[in-house]
């Protein structure tokens, strides 16, 4: 986390979100992980904006750890496909005191019954989903106050 | 729906939400449906904001067909209760062409399991749950643009 | 329902059916309501239809309730979602002696699984689904006799 | 709610209760609503009784909001059918401080699996089942005190 | 099939179904498949019908697929207790592209609760079920128009 | 049972309910068994009333079977946790004539979900829970008439 | 059926119990049917038995049907791998009025889970499971009074 | 166990059949549990039968270990209700060599789903269910070799 | 079998894949049996190939038992909807001492969820889904060797 | 409980356990329950231990129970199979002060599907599993600290 | 992936199956994956073929997406546990548009319950399970064509 | 593993624990991992204790394989959320010769339901669960001999 006095945000991403805007566009729109952190940079000049993304649930679980700082005023979390199955993600959740907001881009609730539920969900402060990328915008936002 | 020019918004309360402010302030905050008008209609004045709050499920079946017009942009719906159990809501959504954005305030998945499937999200554009009444701003945000 | 001679079927309607023709014709067709109901009026001349259609489960409780009349042969009933989870209608028909005979519209075997199961149907004298409106009128045909 | 000194209870029925003495008098008994709103005034004198019924789920939880008084000792509440499938009267309940006590005439352990659950009686005060009509005169008694 | 110009029409009954009329009257009538052979024929002169019935699951595959010809208008199936059970039966009905509607003599959701699913239902044109062996006659006058 | 002839009524206690008034006062109150005793037999004097508690599975169902008299107007049962897993006690209740009626002093619909089961309330008169001592008393009453 | 004087058991064998002896003796033990046949003929010199074997389903349900004559004490079946599956089975079983006694060479409950449930049980006059070919005996001797 | 050389049999009651032929009569017939006694006795006279009844799950427990002897060619178990229920019985047949038979007198598949599984039939020998008390003769004959 | 000395392989095919190449040729290709037969001799001159196709669960039952001979490699078995449903079947592949290799030509995991589950798959030496008639080659070369 | 200064441990032992090093070795070893109390008494000479078995729930209820003294620094309780099925000792184990801990000789989690889940378990200490009547020993040093 | 002419297919093993030919011979074969690979080679000299093994989900997604290339003809993948239990790599393999075929050595449907779904298969092109190490050189002919 | 002639264990610690006594005490208590390691070495001298953390699935499986040495007596190994959702680890226990004890410091049963089951339990020698980090000490103790 950077040690500015704007207040931090760390945006995470878990896997196949650097696949965005390569692959399945009808699902998960046309914009790179890239392109949504410059939209989102722009918008948000006044926060420290940072941007990770991780293939690994280990890698994950340590990024989280590393955003409980008294400088990130929250993480806007996607999951991925871990929302779905991982207890040690949302362990990692519920051991920092930083809140976590997640976020999917697409509905979940309207795709195969195995990603309706989410086993984060419950420890993270809210869930926002099927906006589309606009989802990370909002998530942003609430933190942005 | 009125027929100024500015795009409408309705946004839909359902059963108990009446009662916000009034109980369990622990749950669902301490403002009153009546605040959160007040609060949204300063934050928004380029909308044509209508509010409506029904305790029953044929009450609020009518008030999503009657949003089936040009001029709405958008449905903002808190279903209470009927998320849980209602498919003729879930119809009365998929019934019409204007998008409908879910909203709980709270957390509905660190609740009793019975809250933690909507049988409306699937057809609706999008979910946000958990952040408290900040969500119906986020949500009006969203048909704002 | 009517004081005259000829036998009385009460062709009753649930929620969202007042859409039947405006929304999702691929589902249910391009005929409205009142297109069935004069359909049926002309081929029944012998028979004292009434048509009604709510929106609310109690609305039909009381409609069911007002057709336990003598001159009433039958209920042709299309609850539409409330099939799947309204108990109280199911005790509405139980707790009247004119035979109730369930039809929908569209095949719900072949939908979303919470669409297979009726509620209603254990009490109902039978059921006929998937004949698209043409269901409504071998339904009327088998209280014509 | 009456504003008599005496302290009131409200007995609060549920769809199809209408019918009771009229039709299924094995499984519900021979008495009328009528007559068993005589008979408690009779028994409880002191009491400022008051006798609601309706068949819409909206107008049960419009009941339920108005009973949240001071003068009011309790409710007497046979949900009916709505017991097995309404989470917004369970908010309801939820929502007011005056105690509820459920009541069912049939001892619905004895029928059919879906009336094995009652969704309410998680947040009622307690439940009542099986004793016939006795069962409103003992929850009455119950806030007699 | 027959070559005649009149539209073809299979009634096709599975298994036990030669037996009704001699057991269970109260739950299957009392009339045998030849009367309601009998019957329909009386009743649909204009119309070619073909009557089968066959206890296994192999010679009703073979009867389906037979009748995917060009003459047949439809099928009326009594697929007796293989509506439960039978993935075969169903491939073949998905198999033609003649409509098969399938009829049960009883109410079979208001029986064991293994009789509730029936796997062909879904790749059928509809249902008609519990309007005893009069459900034939509605299904034949289905196709007949 | 007494030779009285004074109408009997056995209350019957199983295990852990010795420990009343010892231990998690918070869930089952302050009063002992022999408390309870004590004000049932003032209350009631017109009754011939019998106390029993055992532990065991064993005792409680020969103390249901000697229950099985002329004498004996009802059985006010509190199964304790064997109200969830005895099929023995239940087929001891069948096996006699007396009717019993199932009192539980907590709300055991808002405890464990293992407690929202009582394998024996199907075959007794009636279920009074969550009602505290509270419910002996009402449960007597039910059998004084 | 034979028209001889002495009461008629049919002994009717489902799928596979034709390689008894040959396969799984483990299992199903070293005797073939046929050995079975000629020890129950004599044992059992003044029944008329009648022996069946079928692999195929339709053939099963026509040999039941076969059996409801009057001559026909009862029925001993073994119906192999179809008692887990075959609703048309049991049907047969209950459109006949001869008893039915089902019989199981091995025992079913300790072995795979989709073995313990038999359909046909509930509708058969009994069952005798794991006792190895003797079970055959038994099941016959309980015929022969 | 007798020291008589004559082979041993246990036939072992579990809870509430020392209510035989007493009560509920249509579904365990009239005869009393003495009456099984004296007629098994007279057809088996040269095995030592022993009979024991009990109605806790312990005395049972107990009498299963104390027929684990040289002498006992085996024990016919009727466990009741326990069937359903019991690990420890499970257990306790499984903690012994004597070959264990469980008999039913009513057919259990036939009644409330609890009691179509027996978590004892696994480690016993065979089940025989249905046959009323005939039952335990088939099964103390099958020990009698 | 044949007596050839070429290793026999049985292809055998249950219900509906006769109808291979004229219907449904996007899910299942546009080859026929027929087809399928004449390219698997073409690649494979060495082996004895037999081909068989059943609608009948009995006649597949009893072309595996045919199978059971010291010629035959092995089977080549596409039970089609029967893999769901057919502990028979099954049982049939348990009963001989030949390897049985399951096949499907469509993906059946990406299909209807009662497909997901083939019962047989457990005593097959193995099962080849998804690659269409290419499966049936890749199945006889595992024999091949 | 002694009176003695030294602290005391209460090595409970559920049904079954007095068959332990008679059968079943290769499950539960070769180890009495005698031989178990003498080497935990030589391991642990400075606590007051005590041990009791019981068959029946009751008696284990009892001793539960009787070990809520002050001299008691824990109870060490090997349920057996009421482990899985016993609600009412769990109550037992609530309504008592003194920690209780868990043991199981075998692994539980690697048997029948049954035995995975210990009701006991949420309201114990803790639990060891798995480790032979070695895990007698490490929970008695538990207590001595 | 090499920018050779000859087509490539990767070959992706997932966790433990470093272990193949050290543990578990009986299950998994004696071959260790360096032999598999030598042996792939040999037969398929006109492939490109490339191996990898990880113990990672992460480091298997990032594999996939490299795998994502013109030159690629296809992915021979076997899993491991992670079958069971990963969306993120289901998501993975949706992401790319080289066809993905999953191999498991076992008979995955002959083993523990929890193996029997895979969350893979139903985005693969196909599966091949069972054949042992046999099943990687059917899965790479398949793309060798 | 050192080479060390003292046997070696090693004590193995999945995701988030390296948290401990930074969050959440009430939990798992105020000692850090490092404590941890501290007490224990202290406690076994004689003991080569090696200890590992790691976040990764991939780098958990990975020291299991690095484990499977002859110095190695046992692995102490608290998979933290891996438990309830991994495969992968089991198969890797299964992978190895050196007996694996699972420790949990919380009683994993008195949390969500999904903490109640471990995958890894079924492979492991034995589970010590809820005794806090005291459970660390116990399970190495038992390799100690």
């Amino acid at each position: 986390m950077s040690d500015s006095p704007r207040p931090g945000v760390l945006v995470l991403n878990g896997p196949n979100l650097n696949r965005l805007g390569v692959r399945e566009p009808d699902v998960y729109g046309a914009l790179s992980l890239g392109d949504i952190e410059s939209n989102l940079r722009k918008h948000f000049p006044d926060l420290a904006l940072e941007f990770q993304q991780h293939s690994g649930e280990g890698a994950l679980i340590d990024a989280l750890h590393s955003a409980d700082t008294v400088e990130t005023a929250g993480v806007v979390f996607n999951p991925g496909g871990y929302a779905h199955t991982s207890v040690a993600l949302r362990d990692a959740v519920s051991s920092i005191t930083t809140p976590v907001l997640e976020v999917h881009i697409s509905n979940i609730y309207a795709r195969e019954s195995f990603r309706h539920t989410s086993l984060l969900s419950a420890v993270c402060t809210g869930v926002i989903t099927g906006l589309g990328v606009g989802g990370y915008k909002l998530a942003v936002q609430h933190f942005a106050g």
